[in-house]
């Protein structure tokens, strides 16, 4: 177990808050009703991931001091991130978000497709704002990349043939590419060394995939009140995450129809006991785990600082997520 | 009546003929289900106003030759509209568009959200390539306008007592903000002469306030048949336009009552001919003409061309729109 170093948790910590300003006064305007449902949005904001992988990346990379532009970026990667919580939730119909009501729970689908809106073009304006027309490229290529992830899901609820290499496109799309995004970013705006950007990004995707197979995990296995959100969305609205695929891969001819009743008849618990019993989700937990070496060993070749630790920390931290 | 130029008309046809292609070349993507759902939008555009008015303006502006910028932004600020099109029809149910069927109705909301998500970001995407920040802030600055129109407006459905003040700064920053860039970017990609670009600015956002007014008169009035998209969605969504708001604001308490039963019952028929026969309906039409007229005396001092003749017509034409 490597520990956290105290000073970089101290700085993380104030970058964090300043983080958390520009992000707020870039939404902050002169209407009260959209003041009020972007402060709502603010309280979504939990560990701050993708942020905090911009500045890790950027201190791994050897960054003397942090520039506005590297705040403003995690800024911009958080608000993105916001973005697609708030559609995700409208897609999924959740009503509960870090404990909390969602947007359209609160005040309906609509202002929450707006609202949507509203924070990926201030994403976008503020990330114009630094005067680098290739991270606005590089960023508008991931949130293409994204909706393009959520779009192949969306074509593929109700799919049971969906293989394990659609779920992959799917999730690295979807999820990956933003946390991948951000590591790049963090690195690229330090300095040119683009071994050491590469490096990070596939840092960043590995782990982000792994992140989302626990995500499922826990959508599937999870406590409502210990997650914070909404369980069992995937199975309500059809979309097939990897330990139901590896299950109905493994399965003969009987077990696999039982499998596809559950999953037609929306029985979470009959399905979550049957995927457990046929070892299907210490399968999926194995393959987060190796996708957790996988971005570790990305981190090998760089030079042994706090940061770099804790990016190594926050990884194997993936699989011990219980929210 | 001034005549359309054959030259101009033949010119402007070739462009949209280059600018639908960049359009369309930057949605293509490696998967089919995406390819589909976007060709499905292309058949969204008609008349494609906003490249239109990029190009008018820039000639007006004494372009000598079309640069690829001048075509790009012509394509984003389409798939700009063409973004929010799609999300307008989720927020407001509409099932037809241009006499086809919208993409909510034929793939369902979620589709619908996130098709509009991929529209959006493409567009960023496709501005950021000209390598001009300052022209990605601006129109990242106006689609937050444009988004803080739409949530405005949602805040105030059902909302009675919603007055003329409020109505026009929905109006102008749903949809006058982002044709007055459009003007804008014509102007600015061509030359340094603010003066010409502020001009061009203010006659799209004096002209894209009038086209919203007919554009809400045609959902109050118009046949679905001719208009070719649902009509009667402003009632049905609780949205008060300009010949209601004026009928209000002018009714005895027995007409108000009246009104605002029709307006609570969703009696479109009886609204219809209440409003008209109050003189509401032409009173919003003479609001109308007067921002032609406005929009109109911004060209008087640009050198007469083909183009800014042109920009004229196109503004006189908003009052005799039937669809």
């Amino acid at each position: 177990m490597i520990s956290i170093d105290d000073g970089l948790a101290r700085f993380l910590g104030e970058e964090l808050d300043e983080i958390s300003g520009i992000f707020e006064s870039q939404l902050e305007g002169e209407h009260d009703i959209i003041n009020q449902i972007c402060r709502h949005v603010e309280s979504y904001r939990g560990k701050m991931l993708r942020p905090s992988l911009v500045l890790l990346s950027a201190l791994a990379s050897g960054v003397e001091e942090m520039s506005a532009s590297h705040r403003i970026i995690a800024a911009v990667v958080e608000m993105i991130h916001m973005a697609t919580l708030v559609h995700d939730d409208v897609l999924d119909e959740a009503d509960t978000r870090r404990g909390g009501r969602t947007v359209n729970d609160l005040h309906g689908n609509e202002m929450a497709v707006m609202l949507g809106d509203y924070l990926i073009s201030n994403a976008f304006h503020l990330c114009s704002s630094i005067n680098r027309p290739e991270v606005n490229l590089l960023l508008g290529s991931t949130t293409n990349t994204l909706c393009e992830g959520e779009l192949i899901q969306l074509g593929n609820r109700q799919n049971l043939n969906i293989g394990e290499d659609t779920y992959f496109t799917i999730v690295e799309k979807k999820t990956a590419s933003l946390i991948g995004a951000s590591c790049r970013l963090g690195a690229a705006l330090t300095n040119d060394d683009e071994d050491t950007a590469s490096r990070l990004e596939r840092f960043g995707v590995a782990s982000g995939i792994a992140f989302q197979i626990t995500d499922d995990l826990l959508d599937l296995v999870g406590e409502e009140d210990v997650v914070g959100k909404s369980v069992g969305r995937d199975l309500e609205k059809g979309k097939l995450t990897l330990p139901i695929i590896y299950a109905l891969g493994d399965a003969d001819a009987d077990f696999h129809e039982h499998l596809v009743k559950m999953i037609q008849s929306r029985d979470l618990v009959g399905l979550r006991c049957a995927v457990n019993e046929s070892g299907a989700i210490d399968q999926a937990m194995k393959k987060a785990a190796s996708l957790v070496e996988q971005a570790k060993s990305e981190l090998q070749d760089l030079p042994e600082t706090p940061a770099r630790n804790l990016l190594a920390v926050l990884a194997d931290g993936i699989l011990e997520r219980r929210y």
